[in-house]
């Protein structure tokens, strides 16, 4: 089944937001067979629009859009369906009711303009919103289904999630594509291209990406098969293959994310863990708390972006920053010490960098990071050059601190 | 000029990552007055590529690619450009010894299938890249551009701002195009637009969106006219009009970020700031020290996830936490003052709520958030509810926080 993917928005195609929106939707399509062929952004121009819902309808079996579907003027893609599919706009009472009992609850009056939110294409299959007040459009009409989610993303998301898988699953019961992800870290892509590539020898229909991001690479396999037993073993003689190559920097795969496999460790082992920050700053506390239940065996941190608060707080000799410097091994090792100590813990991790773009040295040039791991058995640091760019430096730094506390825990060296 | 952007991966399509090369790609050109009629993502198939790339150049007059130009035997960018424009590739020594030069200023060897970088279609002019090894390409022909960027969202950019932005408004001089971006904070969508419209009266040419992400709503302006002079006067106009009637809301424009705002305030005023975060975890202090040179005013902060280091490190009175609770205007306030203290600073914002998607109850259900603010002149606190999503609680809170600071240094109430 052949999906594409319609995103709307001057927004979008005048760049004034990332849409994150079609990533996620195709995603969760690949995921349950669907075949996501081409991804359209097209502006908040009505006519634009009808052209491109037609052209898509005329192409593939599934078409999805977002955005458009807020109370304000510039949103137009109902109009866009009620001119594609001749329906009317028909007023729901109780979607109304709904949206004024969510303000309610917030201890908000439902501003009037919420009102149009209620208009809704006849016939439609409605999906509902538990956030927002968007609902869910689904129209299905001569063998093709058109739906049409709104552009907020954690409201998209959740109607996807809740709502079109499970419809989209009901209806593609038969689909023989299975995608596996394995998710590394701490090596770079064209390394890891060089471990794999010389033994590799691809069954047919069988595809393998490299996806890089900050938190690491990736390594993508879709296998198309007969059946979906037949698939799903295709992509997994690929994975073992991988495993049996590159399996040191292998954390997880699919779903899994670093922080959370990190979390499950600590978790399992009963430990719990405490940050010291300089330039990530937050980064990494925020990383290891984007999991939900991290409370568990995340105490807590010092961000010690200034020298008075790594020695105040944390306890570092200010011979130590005088002698070899805020950046360097000894002030990172002497920073996950103090955090340990101060905040009572089984582990705790440092991180002390220059981020950029100001403060290098021929010495330390910008993207130089110590990151420091302090626990009962003594402290010990890995030096690191993330290269120059200072977003992409605290997020690097933040992933690989807790790869190192993962290689701690498991003893991986 | 008409220009269309084509984002090249399957990584894109099967949305396993997020293409924010688009919006970033689309933002610059639309800034020097290009007009993005398109934004289209294709998998990494040659026939798929060599397709979109045809039926794009025969639509616009500029064509920009990114992805695909890597060294792994997925990235086929190359081979698809080959193909369409009908030219050769070129090995250069150049490009290799610089890639080579680069590679060992980390300290690095460089693998071998980097070579592959230093391929290039005959005829192309290039556009360096300072932060990676695949270089911008450049081809023109019949009055078509057509620009291949790396995928790699930095280099991307980097290449964009220094080498094609330039290049294509040497090409488009006269464009008639303005763009201006009114960036609001702490008012929901719906409200801003009950107190816009009834007064609005756009002028032939000009358009009003209205675009919501964590930060805030930003009113974006695009008004066309028969000049330069003639545009720019249309918007400025309206944003004249938008300021007078939703100012107090206004924290900056275009390229102001709401921390970069704040930060330039503390230091107008040489004032520091710490910070002390909950649920946060680390966000608000990242989110400061986003902003270069935020080492001027920024000194640090406290991350007290669980209640011992409210206790022991904000010297949060226990006896506040057992009748208030931990998220509670009066830990708010101590946590605030607490840090403020203990990190000796002018400013302290604390950040103290319901995540989710657990630990809400019906008194404070999920997104019930306080934030506090200390000085000198004493503590308050606000109360927020964000609503029920972990993530974008997290991020809300924190902007939240910035802008109570804003406004207590600009001393609006």
């Amino acid at each position: 089944m052949d999906a594409e993917i319609i995103t709307i928005g001057d927004e979008i195609v005048t760049g004034h937001i990332v849409d994150t929106n079609a990533a996620y939707i195709a995603q969760q399509l690949t995921g349950i067979g669907v075949d996501v062929k081409r991804v359209t952004s097209v502006g908040d121009s009505l006519e634009t629009m009808v052209e491109a819902f037609r052209l898509a309808l005329k192409r593939a079996a599934v078409v999805v859009t977002t955005g458009g579907l807020g109370p304000t003027d510039d949103d137009i893609t109902k109009k866009a369906i009620v001119k594609v599919f001749k329906r009317n706009l028909i007023f729901h009472e109780e979607v109304l009711a709904d949206i004024r009992a969510r303000y309610a609850q917030r201890g908000i009056d439902m501003p009037a303009i919420n009102q149009n939110q209620a208009l809704l294409p006849q016939g439609a299959k409605l999906f509902p919103n538990r956030i927002g007040s968007a609902l869910g459009i689904c129209l299905e009409e001569k063998e093709r289904i058109f739906i049409a989610l709104p552009g907020v993303p954690v409201e998209m998301k959740q109607i996807l999630t809740d709502s079109v898988v499970p419809f989209l699953q009901g209806v593609n019961a038969h689909a023989a594509l299975k995608t596996l992800r394995i998710r590394t870290t701490g090596i770079m892509e064209s390394r890891l291209a060089e471990m794999i590539s010389p033994g590799l020898k691809l069954e047919p229909g069988v595809r393998l990406a490299y996806l890089p991001s900050y938190g690491g690479i990736d390594l993508r396999i879709m296998a198309s098969g007969e059946s979906a037993d037949n698939a799903d073993a295709k992509a997994q003689r690929l994975a073992r293959c991988l495993e049996s190559v590159v399996g040191r920097y292998i954390y997880g795969g699919n779903d899994d994310t670093l922080e959370g496999v990190v979390g499950q460790l600590l978790k399992d082992n009963d430990k719990t863990l405490a940050v010291a920050e300089s330039c990530t700053a937050g980064q990494l506390g925020m990383l290891i708390t984007s999991v939900p239940g991290s409370s568990a065996y995340f105490v807590g941190g010092i961000v010690a972006y200034s020298n008075d608060v790594k020695t105040s707080l944390l306890s570092v000799d200010p011979a130590i920053i005088a002698q070899y410097g805020a950046v360097s091994e000894e002030c990172a090792k002497a920073m996950a010490d103090g955090c340990r100590k101060q905040l009572a813990c089984d582990y705790a991790l440092s991180v002390t960098g220059i981020a950029g773009p100001d403060g290098g040295t021929d010495d330390k040039p910008v993207g130089t990071t110590f990151i420091g791991l302090s626990s009962a058995h003594g402290s010990y640091c890995r030096k690191f050059n993330f290269g120059t760019h200072r977003e992409s430096n605290r997020a690097r730094a933040s992933y690989a601190a807790l790869e190192l506390l993962r290689r701690e825990i498991l003893d991986i060296r």
